[in-house]
């Protein structure tokens, strides 16, 4: 990173759309939606987040410049997310109820809708690899519990200790969670939790800690990842919106690339994805207006909380969501790197 | 049952529609799809797949009558699917390659959305009940593995042996298809395989074992559940689209309530259950063009084979297949059921 992190917080993030050249290579990744509150949130912390993001940003960036596929782009940029422990997904990855991680993860290439997905891994490093060598190397589209862990390990995909995932800051966002016996806290801040505990309990729900990205590659093919660790102090075994096609992930060439975050179950029972995308296919509606209506409209009407980021075929980016904030952010080939973590304009 | 199985091969079997009075209440069932060889099938063995289907549509019918809910109906109605040996779910299941059983099922509600799913189950004697019970009693939508067979087992749903579910006629399938060396051999079928060994190799993915049920009520609530045992000799922890909402069932009271059956892949990559609400919802199409471009164009061009059953809110009910036979039949409150195997009239 040679330039300073362009870090704009305008209201036009969710509705980036007509400004800028369409049809251009261009990848969007978010690290999660909830409250974040801002009144706990330091300079120095924004910092590091925005300063994460746009590192991926300018890396996926340099990607699709060379001409690399969009569904490598998505890969590489959550495989990055996965490995910062900032966000909640490969390492820094919430633990559950049982002091475990179980991580999930989905990947979707518009181009003949491939699909790869995997629930419940406890060992690969990297679950959004786990997903992509599932979409590459399997009959099949899906594999849950030990078995996805064995499939890829086959694949020749790094495993590591158990233990490998947790951090500090995790274990005490769980010991935290369970004190409060608020039963399941959706958190992937360990920092805002720190703070959090010094000023008031935690709101329930109040953060969805999920990575993910789309792409559109200069080929006009798109696509989707989306990595978890889960929910903090979530019950063993459980399994949200982000291993599931359509629910928080889903790329074709004929609509959108998807990547969701949020309160898993409801995204679950409204097939989020997918509906923005039938939004677009059969009613005709352009990409806001499919977007904002599934955030805006259908998700809170199931008691679901979160956004997604969504890359249109004709390469128009949107970042709706319905929480005070969303690590967010999109870099179009032969522009600055945009990021943002909160809706309304601040300077 | 006092009266004769209703024997009806009609092709008009696909498109029952306009002829019945509709609003009435309803119910459609399902037993898989696939090849299903007419030559290959006895007189004796169709008219005990025939009696079979016919008596749970009886007694769903009675339920409908006496007010029930269309959820309770649905959820009745493929319990006693798993129940019955034919059909591969429940007992009477498909071994995995491992010689193990692992069973998956989704349960939703057109009313509000809500939904129950679990995947990798070995001890809850009936999948579909232990996925109602997580629709009902969990503030999640979707358990798999240990993890959901300790929610049903909490829950107070019988558990039984592991053994229990496997049949001889199933274990002879899985020396067949690994004698075979033909890779995942999707059956359920155990007399047809019997049949099959003494005269042709099984075609690769030749049937689709999975149970499902639909259900139109007095209130105008619409209900799915599927329940499946997978695949003869598939890789353990492999997940289809039976327990995913949106893929294998979905439900909404206002468009239609859909099970599905068939290679569960191509389903996953298409939604197709949700993909044929949406259809119903945006692009205005009547059920019946829904569902045949879901499962004549959409689903073959991802080498999808299979059918699904489905009910309008309107009382529609349409039960299209691109396979040479499926299992179905459907009883309105007040008429004889209709069941039939094969596509195409036959005497």
């Amino acid at each position: 990173m040679t330039s300073e992190p362009t870090l704009q917080m305008s209201e036009t993030l969710s509705h980036e759309a007509t400004a800028t050249a369409r049809g251009r290579p261009v990848l969007a990744i978010h690290g999660g939606a909830g409250t974040l509150l801002r009144s706990a949130m330091s300079p120095e912390a924004a910092a590091q987040y925005t300063n994460a993001l746009e590192g991926i940003l300018r890396a996926g960036q340099l990607q699709l410049q060379r001409g690399d596929s969009a569904l490598d782009v998505v890969v590489q940029a959550v495989r990055a997310l996965e490995e910062c422990e900032l966000f909640n997904a490969g390492r820094g990855a919430v633990y559950t109820a049982a002091g475990t991680h179980e991580l999930d993860a989905c990947v979707m290439a518009g181009d003949g809708l491939r699909a790869g997905a995997v629930a419940g891994l406890r060992t690969t490093r990297n679950p959004v690899l786990a997903a992509r060598a599932v979409l590459e190397h399997s009959e099949h589209v899906m594999f849950v519990g030990p078995a996805a862990d064995l499939f890829a390990a086959r694949q020749g995909l790094e495993q590591v200790p158990h233990g490998w995932f947790g951090t500090p800051q995790r274990l005490q966002q769980l010991r935290l969670a369970q004190a409060l016996a608020a039963g399941v806290v959706l958190d992937h801040d360990g920092q805002a939790a720190v703070i959090n505990t010094d000023n008031a309990p935690l709101d329930e729900g109040q953060k969805f800690g999920t990575v993910g990205a789309v792409a559109l590659d200069d080929a006009g093919h798109l696509a989707a990842a989306t990595s978890t660790g889960g929910m903090t102090n979530k019950q063993a075994g459980r399994v949200g919106d982000t291993p599931l096609i359509g629910a928080g992930c889903y790329a074709n060439d004929a609509t959108v690339a998807i990547s969701c975050t949020g309160t898993g179950e409801p995204f679950m029972r409204a097939l989020a994805a997918h509906d923005v995308s039938t939004l677009m296919a059969y009613a005709g509606l352009p990409l806001a207006e499919a977007a904002e209506r599934v955030v805006m409209q259908t998700l809170p009407a199931l008691g679901g909380q979160g956004g997604l980021i969504a890359i249109a075929a004709s390469g128009e980016v949107c970042m709706p969501f319905n929480t005070e904030g969303m690590y967010r952010g999109f870099a179009r080939v032969g522009e600055a790197p945009v990021v943002a973590i909160y809706k309304e304009a601040q300077p």
